[in-house]
């Protein structure tokens, strides 16, 4: 088998050893796909400016999230079923993530219960993706795990007061494997088989529809903040503007996320968006990015925009379905090397020396405010 | 068969099963076709800035255009001979609109009668295309029957002081099948049967040309103005000047259109004109878009562009093709639905509540005015 | 035979039936065929903004070109060695823009002599292309010659003070039939046949570059404008500083032309240069415009930024190809009707009404003067 | 053998004939790639605008690097292992550069002594390309070879801290044949074999990673000054910042260059950042840039940005590969032709015409700073 010496090679691997249902189900993003595209591409039209002569013989990539050291900056997206990528699921990632020393945040539609990706987790640093249920006893109980299971933050997914529209997932009627259940929907209504010709649809998208509460404002935020001592981050803003808001609503830190793109499609890339959410918040809360990171540079490129950390959702998935934990370290060994290299040879010693004077780019779209 | 979940599968069903004729007749453009690709690749510059945690439990598509209720702004544009794509034609379509409550713009070359549509339409809301024949008399008489059989506005295209060139139909000789009429084409000379090779020319179109006045000015808005109490639309304006103008002459509406890029090809996008002409008008009348629209997300960025609804043409056709009737009631019914999800996962509660800000947007084109 | 509808068509026939020696010489540019294949893209980043109502019943294409009417504003440009493409030649060339009312431009390197031509063009207006020969006499006896024969226009070609390179001439070693000859190239040295495998080289090439005068200079034009009476026009302006200096050394009209891409690749396509260079004439010379004009509404953008006429080559000899005198007609009959449809549907009646507010459009390269 | 017309025949010809870790060692770039193809293709975002009827009868290219003539200014950057690309290998090279009287880098990693190549070179002009390595005695030996051995300048390549991460070559786990040796690579660990599957990295690389000092500085360029008279130039200045550093640490020039592509990925071409780098050390040091020169014309472009002269690496290897010497003379005399040629058509008879009013550019990327 081909030693994988890149993150597209893991790609490969893993649209091999999936079937359709899961392949697609991982892959796909909203409609015509546009921006689960742009994500990766749009890291294209921001190139280097690397500086020379500096003393790079101790690269150094530690920094803190939230308070938190961890050895790179590349966290671990939360990504839903992951034992559909591989029988170990989320407890693979929570041990690759805590011996690699980073961030794991767990998904709410995780195949695996808060506690036992706790306990495989250790003292690893780890975040919990939280979706807001119409139930509010199901969210503050799922909170109240969290904080119990050692979760350091709790991350609010702001972007889907509905399901985004998948073209691939509705030709396949989506369905997850008989044996496997999302341990956190306690009132799920989808049999976990591939619906009739005649339903057309994913029962397992409807049934979260029917979970979620499609209510979801800022007061919501302020809800949650009201009963967690915990961090709350914010995950899916996309513009300056919402970024003021969370500031102003006592937001602990943004994710700038689409949501991988499988949301509403045609919104920008994530790269595109974080210079303004970094300006907006001028440094009251931390930011953070998701979408498209598939290489040391576009670590090293979301630095210098401002985000203190990235995170990675579905090259971890190829990880698991490429070796299990053993593949999602190779993941982040080979990510974590090749920013440590792209560092080196842009004249950056440490993490602070990232700045924005690093880039040149292209600002294809702007918008009339 | 594979049930179509987005109006690109329906373009798929109505290729196979259309003749040659027929089939290149309703999906090309003028000459090298840059304009019916660009009118679809253009909405692409157009990208998304969605807001977050607005309550969107309820999201309410309603709307007026020229003081008519409709459940949401996507309308059926006129379009020729819909016979030829379904053996009900016009009359599926009508009633489509109807069951869905949406606008029907019915096309001076349709195959069903003026009356006859608007039975099978019934209480929905229809317009009516018109063409300015050379004989003003039948010009006159249409409006007439246009007005007694409810028809609620009158569309008078623009564009079309001559008929452009499609080298498809050129090469096909586009002819009507032999069972097929204008109904209102009263002094058509074509003999609905292909030309002969020696002809080398489309009879339909030369019929057209020969029927149609090209004497059309602004005198010609004012005379139709005089003798007719219903609001008067112009279609087919595609610069602010000539929106200033349409002002300036009492129309009641614009609909920018390019006709389809069937007319003069190397005309821009109607997305890319839509900001001009809505700026250029100040909110004085009403203006719609159509040409290019296949998604939900493309009919909200012409609503953050100011369009107060869209209409779509080709997809109508294709949902003919596939089903009649059901079949243009399933195009609208996805797009409807698709268009409710983009406004719910961009913040947008209420039609209202999209705006400009929505956008980020690459202009292209710039003219030195 | 598919009877071909725009002049695209014609290039497919016209590949097809020559052999390789010839098409290549006649299709190929310079180099990497950058500009070659630019000058035909680049009107695409000029797009319309066509004006409606506006009465379009008589539209009327005539204009002048140094005080000659012409039935509408497209020329023939000068291109080699015509009976390469068809026996007849450009005596078939001459016939035909007789027949249509427009302007001949005959080359230097014509297959017939400047006398034939003239008789076979009769009472038509003809311009002659001249090429300096190191040689003084023989550029005198040429001049003398046309102004004998009727031509009403000396075009003095400034761009080839070395002949381009050609990569598929260079392969091909490009020859001459041995039945043809270059009329005006009193001494010419190539042997009109395909140069040995040691040659390595077009002999035509060589021997042409042996003919011309390579100090070509401004005190040129001054020499030949001292004994013609005849109008001077320059063909090969590419910038505003020559456009001026052709204008201060007295110069009657200036041709825009990159030599259709066949010099120096990688300069810009010629309609990009032409608003450049009728901005720094001020009115002063009419100027014109040759270079990937091959639909109608090219010849209206290039109207529309200060061309007083466009001329067509490679579409005249594929015209030839095709059907000889009968061929390069219908290329002139096509796009004429296609310009006169352009004209119509973007509300121009006369060419006067063809303004620079027609155009919206991407400057892609500019300049740090 | 098909006789080559251009620099991009010889890579095919070179593409045939090595053995698979030969062929991409010399053609990979870093990672994905983007910034070795973008050396190339940047340079069609600039267009010429070509000057007429200047008398380029004469065309003249001699210049000076340094204070030392060449006939035309296109030298041989520094490349490594060219034995690998023929027997001959930087004898041969050193052979072409001396009798076409252009100026040869040799790199650090040759497969032929210093003294050898300045031998093979006799009279021409040769620099020296110096890798720092850690241990210093090493280094100062070198370059001490160098000035004994008549070499005019010390070229310190200032992009690689560490070796660049090329996908191609951990998959091919690059190894140099048994009988080459980088003879200046004194302490090389690596053992000329493939290593093994289980190693899974380019032992190569490794070692050079071993030899090569990681804490390079601007104290290291005062190091190197401070004992050699020769001029000092850094190779690998990629911004304007870093220019003006190297100007007040007193080196005497500068090549841009982005080692080819082959270092950090994503870095702008070349040609993107020379006129930042020519505007920052305003003519105090001369500038010279590599990477992606293919074709006369490319020099011309560099020269209006305000290079000195270009550097060739890659089809320098493709002419060793074609034919040796031979081979690498063909190449320069092709590029110097077609440079030659460029000049006249654009109306320089001298370099010192060549000025920045030669250009129109799309400038693609900016940086905020």
């Amino acid at each position: 088998m081909l030693k994988p010496v890149c993150l597209a090679d893991f790609e490969e691997h893993f649209l091999k050893s999936l079937d359709r249902n899961a392949r697609d189900y991982f892959s796909s993003g909203a409609n015509q796909e546009i921006t689960v595209k742009d994500n990766v591409e749009a890291f294209n039209r921001y190139r280097l400016r690397p500086r020379m002569l500096r003393d790079v013989s101790n690269v150094n990539m530690k920094t803190t999230i939230m308070g938190n050291e961890i050895d790179f900056p590349i966290g671990i997206a939360p990504t839903a079923v992951q034992k559909m990528a591989h029988p170990e699921g989320e407890v693979a990632t929570a041990r690759a993530a805590s011996s690699m020393n980073t961030c794991m945040i767990l998904s709410t539609w995780s195949t695996t219960s808060i506690e036992e990706v706790a306990q495989a987790n250790g003292s690893g640093l780890r975040w919990f993706q939280l979706y807001v249920f119409k139930d509010k006893s199901v969210t503050m109980d799922l909170i109240k795990q969290a904080e119990r299971s050692g979760y350091k933050a709790i991350v609010i997914t702001v972007d889907t007061p509905r399901v985004g529209k998948k073209l691939v997932d509705d030709r396949n009627r989506f369905y997850l494997p008989s044996h496997l259940h999302r341990v956190n929907a306690t009132t799920d209504t989808s049999d976990n088989t591939q619906s009739s010709q005649e339903a057309q649809e994913s029962l397992v998208h409807k049934s979260t529809q029917t979970m979620l509460d499609p209510k979801l404002t800022w007061d919501t935020i302020t809800w949650v903040k009201s009963f967690t001592k915990l961090p709350v981050i914010v995950k899916g803003i996309l513009t300056g503007e919402d970024a003021k808001l969370a500031v102003q609503h006592g937001v602990d830190g943004i994710i700038v996320s689409n949501h991988g793109g499988r949301q509403l499609d045609g919104v920008l890339a994530t790269i595109d968006v974080l210079g303004e959410v970094v300006e907006a918040v001028e440094g009251r809360v931390e930011v953070y990015v998701d979408g498209g990171v598939r290489q040391g540079t576009d670590v090293l490129k979301a630095l210098a925009l401002g985000a203190k950390a990235v995170f990675i959702g579905r090259p971890v998935l190829w990880g698991l379905a490429y070796q299990g934990q053993t593949g999602v370290e190779e993941v982040l060994r080979i990510i974590k090397e090749e920013f440590k290299l792209a560092m080196a040879l842009s004249g950056c010693a440490n993490v602070t020396d990232i700045q924005l004077s690093l880039l040149a780019f292209e600002k294809r779209y702007s918008s009339k405010l």
